[in-house]
């Protein structure tokens, strides 16, 4: 009886696909445990079962970090799959504890889903959040399920820090260089290209689902990062956040942002200066830093020993000052996108 | 440019109100946080503003809850606070931690909210969600926001274990009693009664914002409880998860639930029986317990030591078996609440 304000009616769907309405709450949650399987990292204490789930923390520091993805706002039911949606969500809160230099080890997950949800589409978002996070070490070790009008998913993450010093936002230094790692721009390429009817391109793929390269977040630290954070809001918004927190000033030059073939086709295609994508699209996660020069040559060598390959490019440096200024004409659309704001 | 789909107009209201859109994404995170104040608890290591935050983890294991709250399922805008709902979206997943016999250090918090929900809703929430965090000695480190149709809450609770052993579901042994530390009943009493409107019963008190017992749930853990369990499905629900997860069957008194007056009273008053809030309602954070008949004993003493009475009662006991039952004729709704069906 509990929660039981505006309980919606069961939906009455023409076809026969069973819903999570048919599957019921509870049933609903042993579909999804099953789905996420026995073979959890060796730091999963207690799974999912009890009132709480209870990971390692070797470390003795927990970082915590949790992110909001809501249909209609990040994703459209349309434009990606459930194991899409799955993979981005994980990935969104994933990124955030390896900005901090940590390895995830856990994520706990809450869905808020319509009645007449396809109980395949939850098997789908339940897969996806799985091999997400077990392509970084880490396993889904519970969550919670609610009824609600659209598909909202709430992860969050869990990481150990190994006994090393955790990276922050607010270590940058003058006379530091600015670094990517990871892809820029191509999510936003692919949503545009998606909102324009290109939903077989290629780089609409980026945009359902990132391949963040969260290994380079770990060699961004080991070779000397003064401070980092990964690519979600735009990297000139989020070097906003680095600037503001440090109190420094970063300086870019348009001309030294990486802007591969790719990129520039679908400008032409959709007729948009494809730099936009690159300073203000987020979703990629790729991961920025700042750092001394010698520990830049360090991070490209550490970065070369990866098994997959992985841009990496000095966009600028660290000066006295505040803000984000560019030393030649700044790109079009570099402010980031406000959640809140049309 | 991110997350760029279905981008909300901005409101228009006839009122003066400011609104989270008129505040925008980061101010409104600003906001939250300048609200929650610098006075957190000394394992905050990392708080809000960075990609994620570090908490102290001191036993080496964490345990972690995520727990959702969505308008019009979980509370109604006219019937609670903001402050209230902050405070009990911050319970629900605090109890849980407590469940499980730690304390609760941290929660994260994910707030989807429409574009012309006033700021001040938002400065409310964020204060229930610090006051009920500082009633148990936890602290709000970090959180994320995003624009949706309606107000939904994502708490990711944490808590340290202080190197005790967890209190699982699944350690009830037949032989033990069970007994309830809390108030049942109340939350969907007063649920019942704003529902026919009568707002203004202290028991209404009850569903806006939960009185929980977190220190009981600590006393019956010291005791010696073999499982425990947080009653947020309702009791009968709830004991019916220790009895599967420990393969047992659980036997009920209907005459021993408790039945406090207030309850007798708005039974009348609504022409229902009252038992079915008692046994069947959540909300309410009670933390039911198995354990050998000693050491609900030292319950007892244990539980008169702290500084407000917290209500205690032997409710059953754990036999050979499986499933709750009764051996007196069993209270009405008593199944508990299912998300996903009317």
């Amino acid at each position: 009886m509990r929660d039981a304000i505006g309980r919606p009616d069961r939906a009455n769907r023409g076809g026969t696909a069973i819903s999570v309405s048919d599957a019921g709450e509870f049933g609903l949650i042993a579909r999804i445990v099953a789905r996420l399987g026995g073979d959890r990292a060796d730091g999963v204490l207690i799974g999912p079962g009890d009132d709480a789930a209870v990971v390692a923390a070797p470390d003795a520091r927990v970082v915590v970090t949790t992110d909001l993805v809501v249909e209609g706002r990040h994703f459209r039911r349309d434009w990606s799959s459930a194991y899409d949606v799955g993979r981005r969500a994980a990935a969104r809160s994933l990124a955030d504890v390896c900005a901090m230099g940590a390895r995830p080890t856990a994520i706990v997950v809450g869905l808020a889903a319509p009645p007449d949800l396809p109980l395949e589409w939850a098997d789908g978002l339940a897969d996806g959040l799985r091999d997400e996070c077990a392509s970084v070490g880490a396993s889904v070790v519970g969550g919670d399920v609610s009824a609600a009008d659209h598909v909202t998913l709430a992860v969050t993450a869990l990481g150990d820090l190994g006994g090393r010093d955790p990276i922050r936002r607010a270590g940058a230094r003058p006379g530091d260089v600015v670094v990517v790692a990871g892809r820029l721009g191509h999510a936003a390429a692919g949503l545009a290209l998606l909102a324009a009817g290109h939903a077989d391109d290629a780089l609409a793929a980026a945009h359902r689902r990132p391949s963040v390269a969260y290994a380079a977040a770990w060699r961004l630290a080991e070779a000397g990062a003064t401070a980092m954070v990964d690519v979600s809001d735009g990297l000139v918004a989020d070097l906003g956040h680095v600037a503001a927190a440090s109190g420094v000033g970063i300086e870019l030059a348009t001309d030294d942002l990486p802007l591969p073939a790719e990129l520039v086709e679908a400008g032409l295609a959709l007729g948009v200066d494809p730099l936009g994508w690159v300073a203000g699209g987020g979703d990629d996660h790729a991961f920025a830093a700042t750092m001394p020069g010698d520990a830049a040559l360090r991070a490209v060598t550490l970065l070369a020993d990866l098994p997959e390959p992985v841009p990496f490019a000095q966009v600028g440096r660290v000066i006295d000052g505040a803000g984000v200024t560019f030393v030649d004409a700044p790109p079009p659309g570099a402010g980031g996108h406000d959640h809140f704001r049309a």
